[in-house]
């Protein structure tokens, strides 16, 4: 039988609150057997960014990764927020160990194809090294990975970390049962946006179909459902979206996503 | 009878020569056996922190580490050098992987007691974890380390790249016969600065004493040699000085020294 893995993916809006991003780490580094964490960078990139003069480029209102926006990307999300979640977690007795798809050969990208917009430095991703990963996890590391991959020759891109966390769930899959939790500010997916407490609470395939039929999955949580069922789709047992109640063994109240 | 761990340590003046950095690299990545990378961040921090607007701050001639600061060498080291190192080492085959001090808890220090001069957020080390690095070399990482340091509560500290070299090649120790090797922009140790042909082939502890009363090892040189004999009276096998073909197997252009 295969051994469990967590993959944790923690949003932006989590990040940018100093507080709650403690909170979070401290609940995620009491999540029992292997476990690894995937964070997104939040508006700090844009900031330091703006900082350094460096302006966000959009074509077609699509955000363009060129080679300075890139630089941006590896400081702040490999550098500052990685590299501050780690000392964070290893103050919690997590054995974290920060990534980046170059480190360990973890994730490997190519440059998105040129269609009607040239994203720049935006990777798509080819292929999770599980072999690795699974020789940290077996060496008692917790990997944290931030949203950058590579291409093998050199090169790093910008991954958006949704689909980071969703690759590697799916790569893992094939050595360890794998539940991907997405954890954001939101208690789940909501039947009504205005009411938190319209946590729909399960969802298979036949209820997703219809909840996009019926609108109630737009906007910003379409393309992390897209993601999920993906991943659902690709081996990976169980996927969950909540706040961060949700890595508290004693919470229900979150939305659990399976075929 | 252990087995042998080769720690490089690159200079500040390579890494910020592309062409030379992914020479080196490439040598690097040559190197047999179990390896690690040491490396500085030369300017690049200074210029962005610059851009940044945040002003290098010195206190009786010596740099202080404020809050600001730490914030860019953990962006520019632990982020944009590092990564790219580990990205390019991948490109050559090396299973690189990129670490501060607070990955893997792998290198502990406590803030610089603040005697004459508070030099704020720069840590002295206090432990290396060879276990958990030990662990990485024995899957087949190849550790490349940031001149950073944490606290073991949450908190990163800069610290000197040459002492991180030395500490990290005194820790493994326990576990491997440890050369360490400082590869920067001379050809070795001099016994006359302006001659790049005048290599001391080989220093143990009467020499260096010697040399030391002659004058020879001056400057710059100080630190460093004291960070080599630092390492070598504490299990350390042997230390090399020279530029990036002490790397290669045919060279024999460098300083080595011994107890």
């Amino acid at each position: 039988m295969k051994q469990r893995l967590s993959i944790v993916k923690i949003g932006g809006n989590i990040i940018e609150d100093e507080q709650q991003l403690s909170h979070v780490l401290e609940l995620f580094s009491k999540v029992e057997g292997h476990k690894l964490l995937v964070h997104g960078g939040g508006k700090k990139a844009t900031e330091i960014g703006n900082k350094l003069g460096i302006e966000a480029k959009m074509t077609n209102g699509r955000r363009i990764t060129d080679a300075e926006s890139l630089d941006v990307a590896i400081m702040v999300y490999g550098g500052l927020v990685n590299k501050n979640i780690v000392a964070q977690l290893q103050s919690f007795d997590c054995n974290a160990i920060g990534m980046s798809g170059a480190d360990g050969n973890s994730i490997k990208a190519h440059k998105r194809p040129v269609k009607e917009v040239d994203f720049g430095f935006v990777g798509d991703v080819e292929a999770v090294n599980a072999k690795n990963i699974s020789n940290l996890l077996n060496a008692h590391f917790t990997p944290v990975f931030c949203a950058l991959t590579h291409d093998g020759k050199g090169q790093l891109f910008n991954t958006n970390a949704d689909t980071i966390a969703a690759e590697l769930a799916i790569g893992m899959s094939t050595e360890f049962e794998t539940t991907l939790y997405y954890c954001f500010e939101k208690k789940g997916v909501l039947r009504s946006v205005a009411d938190e407490n319209s946590v729909i609470a399960h969802i298979d395939s036949k209820k997703y179909n219809q909840l996009l039929q019926q609108g109630i999955i737009a906007d910003g949580m379409l393309p992390k459902m897209h993601n999920c069922y993906h991943a659902l789709n690709n081996n990976v047992k169980q996927v969950c979206i909540g706040d961060s109640t949700m890595l508290e063994n004693s919470s229900s109240n979150f939305t659990t996503l399976t075929l």
